[in-house]
């Protein structure tokens, strides 16, 4: 059962940036975003307005955190000193940064961005008053290929997602809410989690439970970013769903296009076309294919079917510590930064969601499956039934 | 009832920014960054790596959307005009804002940023290339003050909020699991808020409620930031609560610190100090007040108590359609772009949590308030009881 990110890939990922930084002229490599600081050091924090920025020499890890994220930050042994400023604005947050860099003696960084995001309203001196600053994107191309241990976390999150999607299924009827079905089914499986993992659980959310599932029902599923309707579930009602859990900060994706108690045969035309897309999508994935060959082979078969104007968007994108992710499964996709065949092709390690989606005026229909790409072909990573008979709700 | 916002709101907002447009020499203002759009226009959305931009001229609203919002974005009646690419990377998001542009004959605008922020990977060319760009931060300063419709949907949410947090303590036993409690109050919560509204409820989540409310319990509450433990509740146990409903958009903050099933000596001397700083706080609110003043008389009755070491951020935030907004409480506030008066003061339509916290090496104590400043004082928008005999869980 692997719940926790073993400290040998945080090892793995510093000789990479330290490996990157040595190609530099920098002293430093520094982080302001988040999720880079969590995938560097492990240090994971809500980003607001109080800015948080992490430091890398080929030496030495440090961090300035605001007063509140000290003793949290303190737990995490690979980080070698913790500075902290008291609160935004009174601490000056980047003159701490500053502070930082002139004790481990980097007059030249190489950074995420110059200075600290304006997030909450925060506003600040860019970084480059203090020092020399080039920007680098190294974790955000770094997070592209999963390592097995990844993987491991991402398998985990499938497993409580799919658990979270089975209660979902089991407490719909007609005239239930959706909004209770969803929000019951993710009581349930956080706890069955929480339960199971127990100490191994690594504790991330805050007033709420590691595993979700929800849908939204009936007019709202034409619109793939739709709502919750607050109208009570009727027979023959379409629900497209969404279920996931955050294992040590990975997630999952599975969505199911469903049905209340029956299904129409104009319903069930729609759903046949949805999983023949899906299909297409899924038989196309592999190592060394071009993205934009995915989609267009969705496409194709969209002209061939004459019902291009009932899809909305590609075929998928790559999760991991972040919801979406880059590389995107898109006909225009086109890489990153300077362009070669391993920015445009799948590689093993990528992990993809697979969820191309029709939608008529009324209603939509998508499944949406993670799959990593292998060696040698894909791992399918969720595993709820796909066929339209499992995904009948009947009494 | 209050629950969504009145057309009247938007037509001032726009008369107040096209009032700010027309003291430039730009033909446009636009905005890329989601909650501002849905500031000034209304449509609300997800911010993903699909690129937005909203368009403001003397006479016309236009929206650059992907696909998947064109039917959403069509509702809304005060944009004129809505174009749209298919997708991100294909799509080209820029150069269909510039293709709109140029159909508003803007050739200079004033924007929020220069070009499309880089969320969930996405990378695109600044807006400067093809438009003449100045940047303007004019919502984000709009949203200081609110209007007393705005804090109508404010008030409505903390009635959830409050709703919430009731069910919170009611579920509230030694041995219960803090996630279960926290999920099951706030989908009972969401359940009374939706069926109560009914047709007047602004839909806005996705597979979830609009109502929450958890806490954070034992050594996790000595972490402002902390995490929901995987244990479950002992007698004894100290809990920091949260509790809040989406109302249109609009939030509302309400903090308790609760005891489950008794309370050590210990524990109410902190109780006690923790009350006696967020009364000083409250009572030194009010129009004109500086806001670091606010600040200064929680620090000075920290150092009168010889606990400056035990606090570990400023005494609040405002908040709206953010959950953190600017101008916080703090004693280095500066207020804004240029400095005067009504940046730094406390302004009429200001909405404030308060929120000094205590932490000793064990737990934490923090109550959270929101509280609107008037022409003449202050409204208690949270009403939930703050003295320590409510906030004991008794079998």
């Amino acid at each position: 059962m692997a719940t926790e990110l073993p400290d040998a890939e945080y090892r793995s990922r510093l000789r990479e940036i330290r490996g990157k930084l040595a190609n530099t002229d920098a002293d430093a490599a520094v982080w302001f975003a988040a999720t880079s600081i969590h995938y560097v050091s492990g240090f994971e924090h809500v980003q607001t307005e109080r800015p948080v920025c992490l430091a890398v020499t080929d030496e030495r890890i440090e961090i300035v955190v605001p007063r509140l994220e000290v003793e949290r930050v303190e737990e995490v042994d690979r980080i070698d000193a913790v500075h902290h400023y008291f609160d935004y604005p009174q601490g000056r947050p980047i003159e701490t940064v500053a502070e930082m860099l002139d004790g481990l003696g980097a007059d030249k960084v190489a950074a995420d961005s110059d200075g600290a995001p304006g997030v909450m309203g925060y506003e600040g001196p860019a970084l480059s008053e203090f020092v020399d600053v080039e920007t680098q994107s190294w974790v955000s191309r770094m997070r592209w290929e999963k390592t097995d241990a990844e993987i491991d976390l991402i398998r985990e999150s499938a497993k409580w997602g799919n658990l979270a999607h089975r209660y979902l299924a089991e407490y719909t009827e007609p005239g239930a809410h959706p909004a209770t079905v969803s929000q019951r089914a993710s009581m349930e499986a956080s706890r069955a989690m929480l339960d199971t993992l127990g100490d191994q659980f690594v504790e991330n959310v805050r007033g709420d439970g590691p595993a979700h599932a929800g849908y939204i029902s009936a007019h709202e599923t034409a619109l793939p970013h739709g709502h919750t309707p607050n109208q009570w579930l009727e027979r023959g009602d379409v629900l497209i769903t969404g279920a996931g859990a955050n294992v040590d900060g990975y997630r999952s994706e599975l969505e199911r296009t469903m049905f209340v108690g029956e299904v129409s045969s104009e319903q069930e035309h729609y759903f046949d076309l949805m999983l023949e897309a899906q299909d297409i999508a899924i038989d196309a994935l592999g190592p060394g294919v071009p993205l934009s060959y995915v989609d267009e082979q969705v496409w194709e078969f969209y002209e061939e079917q004459g019902i291009t104007d009932l899809a909305q968007h590609h075929v998928g994108h790559n999760i991991g510590l972040g919801g979406h992710e880059p590389p995107y499964i898109d006909q225009g996709w086109g890489g990153y930064d300077q362009v070669d065949d391993t920015d445009t092709e799948m590689q093993p390690g990528q992990v993809y969601t697979i969820e191309p989606g029709i939608y008529t005026d009324g209603e939509g229909y998508r499944h949406s499956d993670t799959i990593a790409i292998t060696e040698d072909g894909i791992e399918w990573l969720t595993y709820y039934p796909r066929d339209l008979d499992s995904n009948v709700i009947t009494e």
